[in-house]
């Protein structure tokens, strides 16, 4: 063992940009003595020679960073997610005694989150996974965070996390999820949300060009308004600041010069793959996921597009299209919302976590990518009714959908008729609309599923189960009670 | 051992009603004699009693039905998927010698038959995990039958397959789809395909009675009439009987008296968790399955539809109505298909399947739930060009969907415009238009992921990938070459 003295009140690991940030923001709360470490040594002295005045206590080796920390020891892990967290992990518990505390603030699955903390838990190791949204920025000045893990830790991290948050409203952007994967959970959640948001605000962008005729700094003016009323957000006020920038080689905006490939980091992937896997329908994050799938095949857009030889003609729009675009955007941003939040209750009942969804709201106000005036108005739908099946069923999103329901169908209709793809749109509509109808034909599938396997269906009118010997003599059996 | 010589060149394991509806239909093929067996005898004695004149070799205990193979002992299980087949495949294996052939009929994850491939493999032992499509007559009268395994295993098995098969236009509907999971890949995406079949249909039924107003029995003639056409399939065959077939208690057509709750058996479930992971746009498929997820949420469409004073109103349709449904169903079928076989291009090259999609989609021609004559088609674009990257990209289909395009974008419109939820339609729209869209939005994404997260960006005009300094200088800076 070496000699240090625990000093510190909570350590990081990992000195890439991500966690050196993280590191600052809690050295320059008070209250806070923060240690570091990273496994080559260099990264650590270049934090230390350029912010060393936050007072850091540095250690070379992981030994004598574990020593350093006062007990019980808290450490937050900033390393890629993955096996590098495993490695540190393992590292870390085998220095660390009971009632000490790992936080893994990567981007990792909920599901390896999971199986970590139930290890660690075997050892009486507290295991926290948190989401942290953001990006370096929010690292650095204040982050959204939503950690999972045990009560008993959250004690401890708990006055930790909300000195470094974002501030909204006066209130610090963190609230403790729920257990063991909880976290990890809804930040998966927050960035499929994040995707469905983005594809939206593209289709909004993309039909105002084409179909509107409206040119790049108009377009930008017209998202620096939207962001003064309700749809006031982060990613409306960048998009509006992206579509001023201009390319520096002097030649128009900056976005026509930008490949239209989009990439993606996993996390939308994710997110569709376990609500589909729970049975909830986010067409929303779906979509998304795919409209940039589709972007990015570039071989298929180039081989479909010469095969293509008539275009729809410019189709006429409205006076009111910029404002029908806007009502289109807002209630597909609804849309959006409801299936994410609907995936949180999903998650949660699955995993039995007991999440506060309205508190979900509340932090991302702040801090995250997907910040919103709007969320406000989650929080105070689930403060009317916690028990809330879908934010489309509360009084005030209902309106709001319900005035601009009219724009929103006209948008998708001129979407159609003009041959800007407009998915988000068009599904969250549709979605909608399935909510909204009292017979749909679902019926007829499970007349067709009944028909070649014998699947069996329901009825209005009667209780138990029925089939029909459709190859046979017709007639109806009831097959259970 | 027992005393029994091996006399029959199959055996069948599971002898619920599809494997004993398979064995009958192996048993009634010149040149097989059977071998039989179940856990539970008494099912066995069943068939025996109902069809022992087709001249089974039953065995009581499984070391006599392994004894009464002829060698290479070849036993086809046809158990439920899980659990059950891993504790049969350790039965036979463990009675088995190298060089036998295990068969797995049953809708196993193609990510277990690798698994066990291999597995058995090491123990000298073939293993093949095959799709068996057409439900219980089809097993009984002649499937589809999608085999993967080693080439040397199709040698013996290739011609006991083809006999049971169903026959298309002269050809067994079997192929040797590839090795190890392939075969259970492809089946995966033939029942994706199927689900997003069923929503197209579903949708057709939707708008032609909601919004253009039709009656049960007209729409059983609409698809009648469709049924002798391009779009000539089972599932438009039997949606036409269900339309006519009359509620039991005299009360109108059946369909209205069926719960509007779709149910699933979990195959599309993991096509599009597939799908999403591989990055493969299957919008198509996607949507059914939130289609079907959305029907089965009966308590949020309670609480939804209550909040929704608003309906729209009636919207008149052209009297085109019923044949520009048409196009849309045909338009979004070729999607859907396109798709499809896109997944099943990038499964092949994920896990090194040679896969002939030609020869995939002529073993759907026939006995499996998407037969149809639209399948010859694709296998004619394949012959076209076997590495064609889009079925919408071959000339044959790309002229079938520019015809039906004005019809299909009116179709999408006027579902948005009263109310129908058509999320299959548009999004499969959405699809084809990204694809013919010279540049997409994903630009401006690119812009947002490297304004919030430095994700950077390539540009159309210069190679390598830039960063803008958003918060700085608004600089653009070259990352790598």
């Amino acid at each position: 063992m070496s000699n240090k003295t625990g000093t510190a009140n909570i350590g990081v690991v990992g000195m890439a940009v991500m966690g050196s940030n993280l590191a600052r923001n809690l050295a320059s709360r008070e209250g806070n003595t923060v240690a570091v470490y990273n496994r080559t040594y260099a990264k650590t002295q270049k934090l230390i020679a350029q912010h060393g005045d936050l007072g850091f206590v540095e250690s070379e080796k992981i030994e004598d960073f574990v020593d350093s920390l006062t007990k019980p020891r808290t450490a937050i892990i900033m390393v890629q997610a993955g096996a590098g967290t495993d490695a540190v992990i393992e590292e870390l518990a085998g220095l660390m005694e009971p009632g000490d505390i790992i936080v893994d603030g990567g981007n990792s699955n909920f599901q390896d989150t999971i199986t970590r903390e139930k290890a660690l838990r075997e050892k009486g190791l507290h295991f926290v996974g948190t989401g942290i949204s953001g990006g370096e920025e929010g690292a650095l000045h204040g982050p959204s965070i939503m950690p999972g893990g045990s009560d008993e830790s959250w004690e401890t991290l708990g006055p930790i996390l909300r000195s470094i948050a974002a501030v909204a409203e006066g209130e610090p952007c963190v609230t403790h999820v729920g257990h063991d994967g909880a976290g990890h959970f809804v930040k998966m959640v927050h960035n499929g949300i994040e995707y469905a948001d983005m594809q939206l605000i593209a289709e909004s962008y993309d039909l105002l060009r084409r179909a509107g005729g409206l040119s790049v700094p108009q377009i930008a003016e017209v998202f620096k308004t939207w962001n003064e009323g309700d749809l006031e957000s982060y990613l409306i006020e960048i998009t509006a600041d992206i579509l001023t920038q201009q390319d520096p080689d002097g030649d128009g905006p900056l976005v026509d010069k930008i490949l239209d490939h989009a990439g993606s980091k996993g996390t939308g992937v994710w997110t569709a793959q376990n609500a589909v896997g729970l049975g909830i329908p986010v067409s929303g994050i779906g979509e998304a996921v795919f409209a940039r799938a589709v972007s990015d095949k570039g071989e298929q857009r180039d081989a479909v597009r010469k095969t293509i030889t008539q275009r729809p003609e410019k189709v006429s729009v409205p006076d009111s299209f910029a404002d029908d675009v806007r009502a289109a955007l807002y209630s597909s941003k609804v849309v959006a919302y409801a299936q994410g939040f609907d995936l949180i209750s999903a998650g949660a009942a699955q995993y039995d976590w007991d999440i506060d969804r309205g508190a979900i709201a509340k932090i991302w106000r702040g801090g995250c990518i997907i910040r919103a005036r709007f969320l406000n108005r989650i929080t105070q739908a689930y403060d009317r009714d916690p028990q809330l099946v879908s934010l489309l069923a509360d009084s005030y999103f209902a309106d709001a959908v319900a005035q601009g329901q009219a724009a929103w169908r006209r948008i998708v209709g001129i979407a159609a008729a003009s041959g800007v793809p407009a998915p988000g749109f068009s599904s969250a509509l549709a979605y909608y609309d399935a909510l909204g109808s009292e017979r749909l034909p679902a019926s007829l599938i499970q007349a067709q599923r009944d028909y070649f396997g014998a699947h069996t269906y329901q009825r209005t009118d009667k209780p138990g189960t029925f089939h029909v010997d459709w190859s046979g003599d017709r007639s109806e059996t009831k097959v259970k009670d």
